[in-house]
């Protein structure tokens, strides 16, 4: 088992990652008779809901669970609503503790639930897809979407304690496995030029679930991770980094309907058009562009726009991103492989430029 | 102008407080360009919705707003998400100011609403009403209404800055402003008996809404929650004080269906159930009881439970406060006049007692 110690202002938590840490009832800091209320949905549920409450009873907790239906179009205040709903029906005091089972919107609605039942209750995330181990674990966003735009109701909360159990990643479709590749290799491109030479010899490992591999690369990931968030909690400089890629990818999320495109596949596509930019702009050299390219492609991940999207359908989806500032575009590119800054006020021609050069021409 | 500080672990604001300060336009600290969007309600936005527009402007604000319906029945998750959609359909980023101008209820949502829109933006407060000026302008709790419970959904969050303009009061309907004086007798009971004392003397001014009178009864209840809150910023301790008569009282706005009586008539009851109670602990004498009874009457406030609901209504409802913990009551209760602490695991027989005291017999 590894541990990643995720060191904040106000506090501290730790992620362990491991195999079979489901059932593996010591790691659980739940006392006899706390309550406990599991948010999960349906499909994570039919493989793990019994296991966790297996465990979770062994160590004498009294469980419930809310499903929420499976999908970001889901992700959304209703669904909070469902949670406050049986949380309430149960007579859940303060003193309760949500458990978020599932991906990036199970992790990211309980979490908000979390933080706003009761002006906030405790948090343990047990993620269970590849994305959400390396991405959601760390940092304390929460969020659900609005029909204007994603991510943009939330809180910044803070978990108690993260479970990752790698063996979930055994039932996760290979097309998220893949997805959940783009943010790890998006973690050696903005900081650890190391880590994405250790990718580029490892990705196949990856790609194939071997859990030293999966291990060793979940736990760098949540490092990097930690360390930027520990330098900037509330995202005010150093953490917009993480957002390589992201708000290219969002707006193809938008574009084409929150599901059809997965989030690590916009975020492949839109670290391509980063790299272009960053290639115009100077920075990268037509090589690291294709080392990029290749490592993602390798993961099966896109490289290129969707068909059904025209370059200019990118720039009003951007401009209504969170890291907009008085107006004005704030892009996460590349100076070399493994070192990202934030460009404010980037020519939209050159944008729209990248934008092309990574469109596929009929 | 009076002020008081407020000095919390991670920031301090000021509360403003004064005659025409909504006019006053140096009081606030908008830069030119700078964007805002009011919350109100219809109510409310009739008499200063265009004052203090003009009043932004004058500042170089660019100032949008967005009404939603009066009353404590749409304190409610769907208010919040026609706040969410005048932002986005705005464009606001994580720059704006959210104004909360209005009563509890708008300082509630319009709170939550900047809490949570973006994980956060800025906030400033200008309560219209004498219960929030006194309440809710301290202590930075936020939140909407469920269905099965008031409050439950919110977050803490402090304002940048709150401004009493207390000539607002003039608008304000009588029992409004009644319903306010019962947080203002609050504050005396709880904490500080010099004020009590100072109520008993000018509580006919207060009716009355004497300018002198009310500017420094409202900065005394803030400088003493402000004292509270510093303590106790997320509510584990002291700041349960507050809540005196708070969870008779909330049981009664629950029973009745929000809005039949107002929080501060509830509240009104709710304390002299308790101090019934601390008379049958043998900590208030009878004269006490007496006097607080006196000083609720001449500020018009009702003292005994609403004809239409029994005294065993009153548990089902107690049990599901927020302040429950493993399933235990706590309540807040007064050792005297100016001196109050929580009990925990009264007796709910010795409860029903009290509250049968306080009901109204045919």
């Amino acid at each position: 088992m590894l541990c990643v110690n995720v060191e904040l202002q106000e506090r501290r938590y730790p992620i362990l990652i491991g195999s079979g840490l489901l059932q593996d009832e010591p790691n659980y800091p739940i006392n006899q008779g706390e309550r406990v209320m599991i948010v999960s949905n349906p499909t994570v549920a039919q493989f793990y809901l019994d296991t966790l409450t297996t465990t979770l009873e062994k160590r004498g907790a009294v469980v419930e669970s809310v499903l929420i239906p499976d999908g970001e179009k889901y992700k959304t205040l209703e669904s909070l609503n469902l949670i406050f709903t049986a949380l309430l029906k149960g007579n859940h005091g303060r003193d309760t503790t949500i458990i978020a089972l599932g991906g990036g919107v199970i992790g990211d609605v309980a979490g908000f639930a979390a933080a706003s039942y009761q002006r906030g209750v405790r948090l343990i995330q047990i993620p269970t897809t590849l994305l959400s181990q390396v991405d959601s674990s760390v940092g304390g966003k929460t969020a659900v979407n609005h029909e204007l735009g994603k991510n943009m109701i939330g809180a910044f909360y803070q978990p108690s304690l993260v479970l990752i159990d790698t063996l979930t990643l055994n039932t996760l479709p290979k097309r998220e496995v893949n997805a959940g590749l783009a943010e790890v290799i998006k973690y050696g491109a903005i900081l650890d030029y190391e880590f994405f030479v250790w990718l580029e010899k490892h990705i196949d490992d990856l790609v194939a679930l071997k859990q030293d591999a999966l291990q060793h690369c979940i736990a760098r990931c949540c490092q990097i991770k930690a360390d930027v968030v520990a330098r900037d909690e509330t995202e005010k400089g150093d953490r917009a980094l993480l957002n390589l890629g992201h708000t290219f990818g969002h707006a193809i999320e938008t574009h084409l309907g929150y599901g059809n495109w997965l989030h690590g596949e916009g975020i492949s596509a839109g670290m391509m058009m980063a790299a272009a930019l960053s290639e115009a702009l100077g920075h990268l050299s037509v090589s690291d562009v294709s080392r990029l390219e290749k490592l993602l492609a390798r993961a099966n991940l896109p490289t290129v726009s969707p068909d059904t999207m025209q370059p200019e359908d990118y720039l009003p989806h951007m401009m209504r991103d969170k890291k907009v500032l008085a107006g004005k575009l704030r892009l996460v590119l590349l100076k070399s492989l493994g070192q990202a800054y934030v460009a404010t006020d980037t020519d939209h021609h050159l944008v729209l430029n990248a934008i092309r050069r990574c469109t596929q021409t009929d």
